[in-house]
C-alpha cells in the first residue's frame, strides 16, 4: 500500500441526534459532559464508541438508552463522518481518553437520527451523564463537542427530505384529532418555512387518509377550529 | 467499559457503486478479484481501506481512481455497512490479508453511489484490477464478494428515493435533445417501473424547465418522434 500504509485503525463510534416534537417547537437532545476539575461542562450529541462484536445499529439503540434513558426508538442511519481533524480538539480529546482510559487517535462516526414525539420532559440523570431538550433554534447558540454541529445539521436536513418524500410520517407526531393549525405548525416547524394558510391547507387537503371530521376542538377560547385526523391504511391504499 | 471493553479496533474501508447508464440500460462498475492460485475470480464493488490522514470523501476518490480509471465522479455517501460479519467468509478474508498483507478482523464500510452517463465503454486494466460495466440486472445472478450484493441493493434505493426528490437529475443523463421515449426509459429502468405512456408525459411535462421544441428526431425509419430538452436555469428559477 505504498508510502502511505496503513499504520492504525480508528475508532468507531455511533452519535445519535433524537428530535423532539412537544406539540409546539422542535428539540433536540443533548447531554451535558463535565470537561474539567472545575466542573466546567459543555454539550455533546448521546453518542460513544461502538463494543468489538456489535452491529451498528446495535450499538446506536444501546448507546442512546445508556445514555438518555430512551428505549424503543426507531433510529435510522443517516451520515458518517470521518474527519480525521474531528478529534483535533484538545478539549474533546483529553474528555474522550479519560473516559475511555485509552489513547485515542481517529475517530470515523456513525450519525444515526430519529424524530419523536416528547410525551414527557424526559430529564436523565444517571452517573455519568445528564440528558436533556433543547430548543432546536438554540443549536446556533451552543458550541458542541466535536463536530455536533455539523452532525445535527445533516440530520436536520436528512428528516427534511424524509418529511418531503413521505408527508404523512409527521402525523405520528400529532394527536389522533388536531387542527390544521397544528399541522402547518408542525410542518413549518420541521421544515423551517413559513407556510401559507390557504395554500397549505389546499395541499394538504389533497392527501389521501386525512380527512375532515364533523367536530371542532373544545375548550378553546375563540372560535372552535375543524379537527382533522389521518387514516394510514387509506392512504397506503391509495398509494 | 464493563465486560464488553474495546479490544481493538475495526478497519475502515470505502466502497463505490457507481451506476452508469448508456442510452438504453443501467449499469454497474464492478471489478475482477482473483482468488486463488488457481486464477479462480469473482466480482467486486471498487473499494478499500482508508488511508490515515484521509477523509471519507477524499478516500472514495480515491480508490474509485486508483482501481477503475475514473476521475471528476461526484460520489455521494449513503450508508456504513458495520455488520462485524460482513468479513467472516474465509474466501473474503483471506484476499484480504493476501492484499494488505495485514491481519484482517472487522472491516467497517462506509457506502459511495454515483450515477453517471456511460461516455464511453471502460474497460480498465491495471497489474491488480480489470473494471468492467455489468447490466444491473445480472446483479442478482452473482454473488459479489462480502456483503456487496447488499451495498449495491441499498444504492439503488437511495438512488431511487434521490430521483423522487428530484427527477431533474435525470436530465444529466439523456443527450442535450432528447425524445420522451428516451426519458420515460430512462426513468422506468433506473425505478425498476414501467410507466403509463400518457400518464408519464403528462406529469413530466408540468415540470418547469422542459420545453417541447419545434424539431423531430431525424434519420428515424417510422414516424420521427418529438424532440424535447430541459432547461435548468428556468427549472431553478421556479422552484
Amino acid at each position: 500500500m505504498g508510502n502511505n500504509a496503513h499504520t492504525y485503525n480508528p475508532f468507531v463510534s455511533v452519535d445519535c441526534v433524537v428530535f423532539g416534537f412537544d406539540g409546539e417547537r422542535l428539540k433536540i437532545l443533548l447531554i451535558e459532559r463535565t470537561i474539567d476539575e472545575q466542573n466546567f461542562s459543555d454539550k455533546k450529541l448521546p453518542g460513544s464508541i461502538i463494543f468489538d462484536e456489535e452491529d451498528l445499529n446495535e450499538a446506536a439503540t444501546r448507546i442512546l438508552n445508556e445514555l438518555t434513558g430512551l428505549k424503543n426508538i426507531y433510529l435510522s442511519q443517516f451520515h458518517s463522518f470521518g474527519n480525521p481533524n474531528r478529534t483535533k480538539n484538545l478539549r474533546d480529546r483529553n474528555w474522550l481518553e479519560r473516559l475511555t482510559k485509552m489513547k485515542i487517535g481517529r475517530v470515523v462516526t456513525v450519525g444515526y437520527v430519529a424524530l419523536i414525539k416528547i410525551s414527557r420532559k424526559i430529564i436523565f440523570q444517571s452517573e455519568n451523564t445528564a440528558a436533556n431538550w433543547y430548543d432546536i433554534n438554540s443549536l446556533k447558540f451552543f458550541e458542541l463537542a466535536f463536530d455536533h454541529n455539523e452532525i445535527a445539521d445533516f440530520a436536520l436536513e436528512h428528516i427534511r427530505n424524509k418529511v418531503k418524500l413521505e408527508p404523512s410520517m409527521l402525523f405520528e407526531l400529532l394527536p389522533q384529532k388536531f387542527t390544521m393549525t397544528q399541522l402547518r405548525n408542525l410542518y413549518d416547524t420541521i421544515m423551517g418555512v413559513t407556510s401559507d394558510v390557504r395554500n397549505f391547507k389546499k395541499k394538504m387537503l389533497q392527501m389521501e387518509g386525512l380527512e375532515q371530521l364533523d367536530e371542532v376542538q373544545k375548550d378553546v377560547p375563540y372560535r372552535a377550529p375543524r379537527l382533522y385526523r389521518f387514516d394510514k391504511r387509506m392512504h397506503r391504499k391509495n398509494k
